[in-house]
């Protein structure tokens, strides 16, 4: 790898995301859409009616009990900073997101993704409000629409200036998305495809022209579709195969090989167990951590809105992962979801 | 004390200069001038032969040695920041200076002072470059020509609206200096008119109206005057006492009164015996801690350029303090310098 040339503030602001052995073990709680589902599920309400208290309330506790534990956390300037942000330890990083939530449809296919950039929040004022990062989620297919891709790219390269114009690191998270006739966001079509759609989009958005700092992207494969997990081993589905075990791995070492920035795994919100194996995988095979958030904290939105409850899971017997799926896999007998940020990289 | 309003990002930068407890534990590298005359006598030079590598050299040591002991680290941005960044702890807060050493001389006396900006380095850059807070060096008496103190007031107003626009705490520094005929440094006048001058800016200073944070101010006191220590206590001279020690700890109570924002103890380069008892008389009767620097490592400098002594001495037996001295105030028997930022506030 060459070397690189980064400003003063930009490393100092990287340092800050990663713990002291250099390992990122972030923190992610900038849903918004998704955690709206969530509450209106549990609440049994549509998720437009779930307001700004709901989301505010919810990543406070979050944040409260679970960011001490992370080397960084991410959440976003609306709903998750202002009230969280004196739960933040001094020592924890934090990022913040710079899209709104969601993305406009377009394209041929009517599906594909276009991201919006969150009105009022550009890169100056976040870096005023504190943040040692910017995130930015882009949804991503290099197969789409030549105007749709052209419009993410776009975007992207508009952030990676602000960055470097205030000297903010810039953590740029991909997410592919079904959009084709014959994919589905669980088939084995679009398993199949998943490898080569993360690679390209690593190989495209590690160059430097787009001035990433770290990748935050998706695990190179869909577990559910790997041979040594296809018998419903984390929802209790049988599906075919597409992959084994071993061309997995392969398919994170050529990640590692393809990305010229460190890269973190993300969680799209898979349970903790398929998690875990994702991020043991990509971190023994060239990730540099995590950057997970639903698959950690998701089961906490059942006690919503009991705030004691929801918090008493998220600090004590929180994400128990079944002694089956432990056996299984040798790991620990018993996780706590709070220990989780610990474990996860040792 | 009135509730105080403040943005994220400067809640966030104060946290990142105190340590878990809130306490600042803060060590000073910022010295130009000072550290020239330093280095230059130790080098036989004149201070004008003293150049950039001398001043950058030194610095890094320091840093590296003992900016992971301190809760935050104060440099220059000039000779301290570019090479010694890489050593500075991610969990360590980063103070920059933002004047040019020395002050410009003026007033009706000929001998009142001016502070200098450091051109180029303005608190957009500043923070750009990753600092969680500015600090501004103001050398001030109250009684100076009006036309100094005006120009003194106009410039801590000007970086008080820089540190407001970009959100960046602001650390105060005041310092006086004997100006008036029967005034000099070590003499009974000016030393019995210190507590009022220190009382005089910090009332000043701590107005809302300058936007400051966090006042770095002197001890309100000359120990070497304090009847308990006059009889050559700290550097063998006996000198005519003009207070006592309660009388002492009373200005200290007095300016914890006076004061409406936290304030901290400067070293302004008395021994470590000296700057131990006063950072101990000023955090028992209302200081939030120190922010120090030649009490704390001058010592190392006799052995430039000699790095591999002088950073020896930093992170061994450097600054043991004689056992003399600790029998007296019933301190611990030894302390080492790279303790001190450790057992200050113990």
């Amino acid at each position: 790898m060459e070397k690189v040339k980064i400003s003063s503030g930009k490393l100092r602001g990287i340092r800050m995301l990663a713990d002291k052995e250099g390992k990122f073990r972030m923190l992610a709680t900038d849903q918004r859409g998704s955690l709206r589902r969530m509450l209106g599920g549990v609440m049994g309400k549509d998720s437009g009616e779930i307001g700004f208290k709901d989301l505010a309330t919810f990543k406070k506790s979050v944040i409260k009990i679970l960011s001490p534990y992370s080397s960084a956390t991410l959440t976003d300037p609306i709903y998750g900073y202002p009230y969280a942000a004196k739960y933040l330890p001094r020592n924890v990083g934090l990022l913040l997101a710079t899209e709104q939530t969601g993305a406009e449809l377009g394209g041929k296919s009517g599906k594909e993704r276009k991201s919006r950039l969150q009105p009022g929040w550009d890169i100056s004022k976040t870096k005023r409000a504190g943040a040692n990062a910017v995130k930015l989620l882009i949804y991503y297919r290099g197969d789409a629409s030549p105007e749709v891709v052209q419009y993410q790219k776009d975007t992207i390269l508009k952030i990676g200036e602000g960055c470097e114009e205030y000297d903010l690191p810039y953590v740029l998270e991909i997410v592919s998305y079904p959009f084709k006739e014959d994919e589905d966001k669980d088939n084995p079509t679009f398993a199949k495809r998943k490898p080569e759609i993360v690679m390209d989009y690593t190989r495209q958005f590690s160059k430097p022209e787009y001035k990433v700092n770290i990748l935050k992207i998706e695990f190179p494969a869909n577990l559910k579709y790997c041979k040594e997990f296809s018998n419903g081993e984390f929802d209790g589905k049988k599906r075919e195969p597409t992959y084994n075990l071993s061309e997995v791995k392969e398919y994170c070492k050529e990640l590692a090989n393809i990305s010229s920035v460190p890269w973190v795994i993300l969680s799209a919100g898979v349970d903790i167990k398929e998690f875990l194996v994702n991020v043991k995988l990509a971190t023994e095979n060239g990730a540099s951590g995590f950057l997970g958030g639903r698959a950690i904290w998701q089961d906490a939105a059942k006690y919503y809105p009991d705030v004691e409850k929801m918090e008493e899971w998220l600090s004590t017997s929180g994400g128990i992962i079944s002694t089956n799926f432990m056996r299984h896999l040798r790991m620990l007998l018993l996780i706590l979801t709070i220990r989780v940020l610990k474990v996860l990289l040792i």
